[in-house]
């Protein structure tokens, strides 16, 4: 059977493709660390499963195709509760931030087109893209600058005839960089005066740990016909299952076409909108202030634990719960898979996110890893530590 | 800003263009009767909402890319019972059917390909196929032939290169046919001799008024390459807002395609899964034989009224909740407008789906119109009475 060349060119996840080999190490009785997914552990408020268990209509019906009114209300009042000027008419309920991308990709890209994305990137961003017939161009970056990409030198050199938008994510997955004031105004100037879209994936918004306020692209009411925001209710409520994201967007037009996607598939989950409409209504500063505070303690339980393995190199993460750590190794996925075929310590190993997925050139990402900090902060404390025997031992056998 | 030419040849949905002017209707105190949408006033089993409400976990956790086991199981075992082998890997949750078809159409499809589909068809299908730069060719029907579309002579004409798939919907929306055993090995036939995928949108499964046994592609274990299911517990278990399908196809590498596009937007909502799995489980032959004798109920007495309407031409629907019906009219929009903005039969008046935004063929429909019967009998014999004053009203003043 013939299939699409754009779907033969998609891999699976890389986050996910030593799930079998972790499951043998686990049929042997080891334990094993997780460092390599983004499900936080941490409870989701008990105010959204009370809305789904306070739900009265007998007929669970269809929402409406742009949202469910409560939740639009609730996520419109959000965002203007962080000073950003926005209408029910400008928010587009979705599946999660997921379906926030598909819909605004299947709006502007077709074949040939390219989005300009920092590398490393968020892998599932190349299935989205690729899809459509499109690619992703990236713009690189360093470990040693941090991972920071928002110049003029590292992007408009990229920009093509077929450039259609550039893609961020602020703050950073899977770098933890968090763009600064001057770099968000660089970046929607440079969309302006190139007639691109910026899209600006903002589901960690609230997960900074330098004292800023938590931004949006949204701030910048100049661009209205260029910025299209991504969010969702997964991270900063801890509530990945629930699958409620949004686009929100002042571009009629662009808000016009999602409608024609959204109409189609009918609507985003009708109980899900519900309770993450009480989220966002009963969530405080305080709650906030409580998720930054216990996401920065992880953060430095980590960054204080990597700081011992000798050889290590990563730049202070500011932002997300992600870091990118390079390894005084060859070659992060073989050590992945020394890790879980050949390595214990006191019946012990540990999973991460090898990086070359999270990159298009070639090579790149080779001794990379990415590391989620979203379990309790001794756990972590206990799993960097048995990567850093992991490490020792992985390069003992090589040189012996 | 430059938008996909795809997205620009996608239309807003026909079924809910009437919106606007309903609003008006009712803002001026008109009772509207509903034949246009396919929301079923029967409610949802309590089984859903208690398997939600039970549910213990703290975290509302990612639910596994390729679906929530039990709810895998549940829906296999469904099958199993039906007569039909599959195993969970055959299975995969998405997003409703909605998303199945989605996640099908992006698997095989490409710029300039072209799948079959029997019109007049449901229209959010040309919304899917055009986003990935493929479109429908029509396999015309007629309202004299009860709209059968399932022979040799419609069908094998309009295959070209470029035809990837033939997509049927069965029980048929919004034409209500079912394909008798011999047209399905049919299907089945071309498919295979052409090498085609056979995709078959089975969500009205069990809603057929024939005495015939529920059916499925799924019977041809010979077509195993061939087949792919869509099927949604939306209107088998009146849970439309519970946005839980599946993919169902023995062809493992069109599994292994979609489970990247799976991945990529990570699981579909994970509570939603956990409902839908307490509805195939508790679920009786008997509830299947309560909803199907409603249904059919509806059926009689919309077929009963729309007998009594001089001029009115349709085939006794065979199941699904809908039929075509052509009118004894010049256009069935302008009857719609004049239904919402000038008539009322004792404050009452009514809406339907016309039925020109089911056809790809320029012209093709004009006159009909779709009918939901998806309301109580008596609402249902009153709505099609006013229709019937409002054909005479219409064609009165325009013979004027």
């Amino acid at each position: 059977m013939k299939f699409s060349s754009r779907i033969e060119s998609c891999s699976l996840s890389p986050i996910r493709k030593f799930h079998p080999y972790m499951m043998e190490a686990k049929a042997k009785g080891r334990t094993v660390y997780h460092l390599n997914i983004g499900q936080p552990d941490i409870e989701t408020p008990k105010e959204f499963f009370d809305a789904v268990q306070n739900y009265q209509e007998k007929v669970l019906a269809y929402a409406p195709s742009p949202g469910v009114e409560t939740y639009l209300e609730a996520a419109r009042d959000y965002y203007l509760s962080l000073g950003y000027q926005v209408s029910c008419d400008d928010i587009l309920a979705t599946y999660g931030g997921s379906e926030a991308l598909q819909i605004l990709f299947s709006c502007i890209l077709e074949e040939g087109d390219e989005v300009l994305v920092p590398e490393p990137y968020y892998p599932n961003y190349d299935t989205f893209i690729r899809v459509t017939g499109a690619t992703i161009r990236p713009i690189p970056t360093e470990p040693e600058q941090g991972y920071r990409y928002a110049t003029r030198e590292q992007i408009e050199p990229r920009i093509t005839s077929r450039t259609r938008a550039i893609l961020v994510t602020n703050p950073g997955n899977p770098t933890g960089v968090v763009l600064t004031a001057q770099e968000r105004r660089l970046l929607v100037d440079i969309a302006k005066e190139h007639n691109l879209f910026l899209i600006s994936d903002e589901v960690y918004r609230e997960l900074v740990y330098g004292g800023q306020t938590p931004s949006s692209m949204l701030e910048y009411q100049d661009a209205a016909e260029h910025v299209a925001i991504v969010d969702s209710v997964s991270k900063r409520f801890s509530a990945t299952g629930s699958r409620v994201g949004v686009i929100v967007s002042r571009n009629r037009e662009l808000m016009g076409h999602a409608m024609k996607i959204a109409q189609g598939r009918l609507c985003a989950a009708t109980l899900d909108q519900v309770g993450a409409a009480a989220l966002y209504r009963s969530m405080t500063p305080e709650y906030y202030a409580g998720l930054r505070a216990e996401y920065q303690h992880r953060r430095d339980a980590v960054v204080e634990e990597l700081q011992k393995i000798p050889g290590v190199q990563f730049s202070h993460p500011e932002g997300a719960f992600y870091l990118m750590v390079t390894l005084p190794v060859d070659d992060a996925e073989k050590l992945q898979y020394f890790l879980l075929q050949e390595f214990e310590d006191h019946g012990e190993t540990v999973m991460y996110a090898p990086g070359e997925g999270f990159y298009a050139t070639p090579g790149k990402g080779r001794s990379e890893i990415r590391i989620a900090y979203v379990t309790a902060a001794e756990k972590l404390r206990r799993a960097v530590e048995v990567l850093g025997h992991g490490i020792q031992a992985y390069n003992a056998q090589n040189r012996s």
